[in-house]
């Protein structure tokens, strides 16, 4: 069974759809044990009330590998064996691959390499483009940019504002990053370089 | 009834594309009136023979304003009133723009902004994503950077040579690319800012 971190900082909607999966399908492969936080009173803690999961909240500190390494710190006391950023507005140290090298995960609203950094789905708006998406990776040493596992297109339409666009691309989001997690639970996730392999069940 | 100069360099399917989509629909509301290749000797030029339009080479010439204007000089003399890249190598000067203001359009093989530049199709092998696809765009001064009339997702799938992608994309752009020169010949597209509106027939 995999053990799961998810790194919060808003309302945690990926958080949740990452613990209905768990709750509803017995092959799910993974749990949550602990949900860590970068800011308090959000609504993704009362999130992991909900499910009985422990919630921490490591504020943010501006010694990005201090903070990184507290965060670690939590995951591993809990008994974590991957982290999952769900909607993680922080940029982790380095040292946070160093103790859990290919297992962490990202997911980004937006089809990388396109559009990196926190204003994905404003800039994919305003760049003009016609299909914008989802990309869920592994975390690497740079913003947004490890191993590809997996991507869905979201349609941009005529008139659309930003908040159109993102709810579009949140509604994938929670199809696509629960079945991501569930496959890495799984072991099917084959890193090769920049390329990810999905492995037969 | 739109008078199209196609500029070409290789082997001209998306040229094809266009003249059979001219011929077969007698609403396409375009016509080409001529083919300029940077190249001779190119199957392209064949295929304007085959076609019965007129094909002139115009050689690359080490100074770009030289050069773009030659091609603009030649689409002039044979009545263009708007250019349309479909696999031309070259990048024009600012001058093409200046003569044939948002009447200059151009296919990619990616899904701009990712992957611009003459080798699109490897780079997004290399970078391991899951989706690319084609962009149709109005050229402005940057290279595959003006405003974006339509795109096309086409998946990346396992083991994927660069030929078995490039295959896969060229069947989204020869059904795309005069899907797009029908409109715009239409007067649909509508662009504002970098966005670009297509209004109903």
């Amino acid at each position: 069974m995999e053990k799961l971190a998810v790194l919060v900082s808003g309302s945690g909607t990926n958080l949740q759809a990452i613990l209905d999966a768990a709750a509803a399908d017995p092959d799910f492969g993974a749990e949550v044990v602990v949900v860590i936080s970068d800011r308090a009173e959000v609504r993704a803690l009362e999130r992991a009330e909900s499910a009985g999961v422990p919630a921490v909240v490591v504020p943010w500190n501006r010694d990005r590998a201090t903070h990184t390494g507290a965060i670690c710190d939590v995951a591993q006391e809990y008994g974590a064996t991957a982290m999952v950023l769900a909607g993680y507005m922080r940029v982790l140290h380095a040292e946070a691959i160093r103790r859990f090298p290919d297992r962490i995960l990202n997911i980004h609203p937006a089809l990388l390499p396109s559009f990196p950094g926190t204003h994905g789905v404003a800039e994919a708006l305003e760049y003009g483009v016609k299909v914008s998406g989802v990309t869920v990776h592994f975390v690497d040493e740079h913003v947004d940019h490890g191993p590809i596992i997996a991507q869905r297109v979201v349609p941009v339409l005529s008139g659309d504002t930003e908040d159109d666009l993102h709810a579009r691309i949140h509604e994938q989001e929670h199809v696509l990053f629960p079945e991501v997690v569930k496959a890495f639970a799984h072991g099917r996730l084959h890193v090769e370089g920049r390329r990810v392999e999905w492995r037969e069940p």
